[in-house]
């Protein structure tokens, strides 16, 4: 595959590392789709301020992030000490999505060997790779799930009707997204596509960044209220559930955005095929099983409270419920393999089984 | 049962019937938690806006306040076209729940076959009438469910977790709530109870009714995001999901507010035990299945903005999406019977299927 017929012509970008320049910069995803920010990133505490912050989020991003972060910090200071400490700090940012251990453990393995003055330039272009390749993995899960797409398409009159939860968009990758990038690639060749977009309460990662990015690129699309996914399906109204991952067992468990599982449910009760966008360094063949993985909890304050816009276009929170109301808030759910349809990967779908998995990325499963 | 023992000692009250006054008072519950507003009520045309704008809402609750704006159409004429027309209009205010109807039908015959100038009065006592009837079925639906709490507290350690979903409490009755109704009588009993209010998008009446509820009474409760039931019962956290109705059909196919359905299949997932209290008004044994049940659509601003109270105490709105942003708003879903665990009514607990529905309940099967 040619690197240009890659390049995602998004008028936006999550992650920009301007060529030899020793910043990146992102978006500051907190402020969409009211206010696009971006926001430069020059040191590797604020790497780690963004990621825990969630400037930027999404299993792929952070892990690219996280890669920019290791590499400013040598940039300081290029020691053993250096390293171990800044690959620690970061990795301890968010502990449920592995691409972010997975991006933090690759530099590292670039640059341990080398003499310290040439660690620093050795960071970043292995961060700079995990980005290229991080494009190419998601444009390679869109042509693989494009073929569900038109499958579907040949089946059935009008529009195909995607259902997503949360964002799994170019906004929590490099580019393309990994759930997304079915859609984006079938729109840009004309396949009738509507998508239908979960707003992903708490944080409304839905609302908030799953339509930008779809009003930006010119998917129709409907947001609905979580509640509203398992009656949407009921109707006959969602041909396909599409979700990215923030982890994957070894036996095909899938850990993503809450809400999740009980949308695979709803699935599964109504006939919907459930797929997941796996990039590769999204699975964990460590984890025999789903349940062992970290769920991150959050701050009880994004249950208790919304940001949005208010009538004169400024950002405003508000509280929803009465003052001292207690409230738990989970980031992530697991979902049993068994309710998956298939892992849409890189290098093809798989079934949610360990066997398949192992098929499909021997040399991950030493 | 006496007439004493089933009175609410709440400190408050959705609805209100001064002794001979000719108006009634209801919350104002577009503005809970953040402001407790009585509203009077003093014609038909201003109880059917009280309904159609939801300043009250719950199935009891609405054909309660039906049956008093049928009452206050009469003072004003007492004609049969009065009769005919404000039946209409009030029962078009809201088209699911069932009780809406019952109640005017109720009314309209118990005034129809008398003169003119004595319909009035009748009409304000077979309202007084449905109102003292609803809270006696509230607290013998109360008996009834607390005796499922009280099985559980007798097989585990610690408090009976239990997770409800909108507000099926005393806001959405007229005293005692229905799902509320075995929590409130067991807390007041001093069984060790949690609840768990999911937030209930768009319209937010777990979060704004349900926590506000809880807080009044005391319970102890936490609140959820939507997203976050299949979670919680996967870990085990819920000992029971207990929710109310709008209309149960006669094969015991359950229509409540829309995210039910979804929670059935996450209880069900899970081994969770889920009941559903319906007052006998609720029940339509007219429609054999829960399919036919109209499903009402609401303006899709309720999900493109959410109200809340700013830092200063004030109401305010804001948006959560793009400008321009499309969205689905269905307000209902529906559970089929084979996901519910049994239906706690007034009589006791019925089996979600026809025969045991005729079996409690003959006299409605004619």
């Amino acid at each position: 595959m040619s690197r240009d017929s890659v390049v995602d012509p998004a008028p936006y970008r999550a992650l920009t590392h301007p060529p030899d320049a020793r910043f990146i910069e992102v978006l500051d995803q907190r402020a969409l789709p009211h206010v696009a920010l971006p926001v430069k990133i020059a040191d590797a505490d604020t790497a780690a301020l963004a990621i825990r912050r969630m400037w930027v989020r999404g299993a792929p991003l952070i892990g690219a992030v996280g890669a920019y972060g290791l590499a400013l910090a040598l940039d300081r200071d290029a020691s053993d000490a250096t390293l171990a400490k800044a690959h620690a700090a970061l990795d301890a940012t968010r502990p449920t999505a592995i691409n972010l251990r997975w991006a933090l453990d690759r530099v590292r393995a670039a640059v341990a060997l080398l003499p310290a003055d040439a660690r620093a330039d050795a960071a970043w272009r292995e961060a700079d790779a995990i980005c290229a390749e991080d494009a190419a993995i998601n444009h390679a899960i869109g042509r693989v799930g494009l073929e569900l797409l038109r499958d579907i398409a040949r089946r059935k009159p009008g529009p195909v009707n995607v259902m997503t939860h949360c964002n799994a968009g170019a906004l929590a990758a490099t580019a393309w997204g990994t759930a997304t990038a079915p859609v984006f690639l079938g729109h840009a060749e004309g396949l009738p596509l509507h998508v239908w977009v979960s707003e992903t309460r708490p944080r409304l990662q839905g609302a908030n960044l799953t339509a930008w990015e779809m009003q930006a690129r010119g998917v129709p699309h409907t947001l609905f209220p979580d509640v509203a996914g398992a009656l949407l399906m009921r109707r006959g109204d969602v041909d396909i559930l599409l979700v990215g991952a923030d982890r994957v067992a070894a036996n095909g468990d899938v850990c993503n955005k809450i809400g999740t599982y009980d949308k695979a449910l709803a699935a599964s009760d109504n006939a919907v095929p459930f797929y997941v966008a796996l990039p590769s360094p999204t699975l964990d063949p460590a984890l025999a099983g789903g349940d062992a993985i970290p769920i991150e909890t959050r701050n009880p304050d994004e249950v208790l409270a919304i940001t949005g816009r208010d009538s004169y276009g400024q950002t405003m929170t508000v509280a929803i419920a009465p003052p001292g109301t207690r409230a738990v808030n989970y980031a992530f759910d697991v979902t049993p393999a068994r309710l998956v349809t298939g892992l849409v990967t890189e290098r093809g779908i798989a079934t949610a089984r360990r066997d398949a998995l192992v098929a499909l990325f021997p040399e991950r499963f030493p």
